[in-house]
């Protein structure tokens, strides 16, 4: 197992260092580290994970009938286009959907605004043996929340600090958090809200809105530096995954989680039943 | 698109008959209608489905951002070991996992049993767009709940009425239903048990008490036979799957849900957008 680890060491290549500033503009959208070949040879590598994901996520969900509570929750977060549901479809489509609790983040319904942040987020999180995936999470309400000062500035401040110790509290309860920053350029969100104008079976995506946001792309990238900076933490740290290359990015979450799963090494429980017994019963039936 | 729905024309092959009673006994759950050759040739097929699935899919799901409310139900019924669980990993696989709303109903929470037993269905339902999957479902309510008594006489028969008025009321509202009795033999599921015992990687699937319930195997048989012959219905009629052989099983289900996906054809949304001055305003940017 341990050698096994040695093939995909992402973490170590796409970790943020906890306690460090982190400066965006220093890492290139392009990069492509431990990079498995080129396009169709990255795209087959994440292929060729998917029989080993699936298989120690059956493992994983086995233990938990037993009475492991042990979890993963994928969080992905990034700009506009930057992939997050691409990941879900590619990436998360290697699992057996039935172990799979999936969770897109809206805007806060008027019920959801009424509670506190973190209320809507309990409510999604993996039950164990799951693999849980938020596609935006409560790191929006320190995102778009203090971009369009959607809460008091003081209130906002203080969300990072209860952000680390939710999620600390969540790693002691059994859940294996793997934090992805999606990171693409400047230049390739606009040729991707280009190529949604462009096709008609992608048009349904874009939303004029995306135009505005876009113009804020400076303040979001500073909300996103604080956000990394203060919430990597030892306990769920954060993954900056370069994505302006679409299989790259599903290569480099793919090969997260596997890190992750193995690590865990769940195993099948074993069967608090006399086999021979049962074997006999059913061989002696009419 | 009308000549594609006649390459797998399985809905009339598969459909019981709306006011006949079934007799299971007259159904051979090694047959293949329809067949699409053997094993190997029979999972390619299955796999060459996904795209024209995953597709649909998307178009569903585009269709409902602009208000369509249309969504699909595939209800999975069967005796233990028939496979419900395996056609949701090797079918709804096949789609974005996104898109895919997948609930298992275990016996009922104390919670749930304060309720009307349609309670817990009605908040496990798909959304629009949505792909919902039930592995096991309400008819559990006049299965389980017959053979082993969990309600008066009197409240399980008048459930099937009630489940009728019910499925009615969500075909109504854009559901469609895709009702799957996967149908295996009675030697079938003494293998598959055996199966689970002998292999330690599946033993944690075991449960002495899949022993018991199969001695109840004719009560059971017969529960199946009125809920089938009483809930078939014009709105939501209900599909007998011929479930011995893996590789059919998954390929019907499949099947089935590609026909009702074209049948369904859903559009990706026009966009209500000026192409023209989006493009402009993103070109002209920085």
């Amino acid at each position: 197992m341990a050698k096994k680890h040695d093939e995909t060491p992402l973490r170590g290549l796409l970790r943020l260092p906890v306690g460090e500033s982190v400066d965006l503009s220093a890492h290139d959208a392009r990069a492509t580290p431990g990079r498995p070949g080129g396009k169709s040879a990255g795209r087959a590598a994440t292929a060729r994970l998917g029989k080993d994901l699936a298989g120690l996520q059956e493992r994983l969900w086995a233990a938990a009938t037993a009475g492991d509570r042990r979890r993963m929750l994928l969080v992905l977060q990034g700009m506009d286009t930057s992939g997050k549901g691409g990941a879900v479809k590619h990436v998360i489509g290697l699992f057996n959907p039935a172990g799979c609790r999936i969770h897109a983040f809206k805007a806060p319904t008027p019920e959801e605004r009424r509670h506190d942040f973190l209320w809507r987020v309990e409510k999604a999180l993996p039950q164990p043996g799951e693999i849980g995936i938020f596609d935006r999470s409560h790191y929006e309400d320190v995102l778009i929340a203090k971009v369009r000062s959607l809460a008091p500035r003081d209130e906002i401040e203080s969300r990072y600090d209860r952000i680390n110790a939710f999620e600390e509290a969540l790693a002691d309860d059994g859940v294996t958090l793997v934090k992805c920053f999606l990171h693409i350029s400047y230049d390739e969100q606009r040729r991707r809200l280009l190529r949604r104008l462009d096709r008609p079976d992608k048009r349904w995506k874009f939303d004029p809105r995306d135009i505005e946001e876009r113009a804020l792309w400076p303040v979001y990238r500073q909300a996103y530096e604080t956000a990394l900076t203060r919430c990597a933490t030892p306990a769920a740290p954060w993954y900056l995954v370069p994505a302006d290359h679409k299989w790259y990015r599903n290569w480099a979450v793919a090969g997260l989680l596997l890190e992750h799963l193995r690590e865990l090494d769940p195993r099948y429980p074993e069967a608090d039943l006399d086999v021979a017994e049962c074997r006999a019963r059913l061989l002696k039936e009419p």
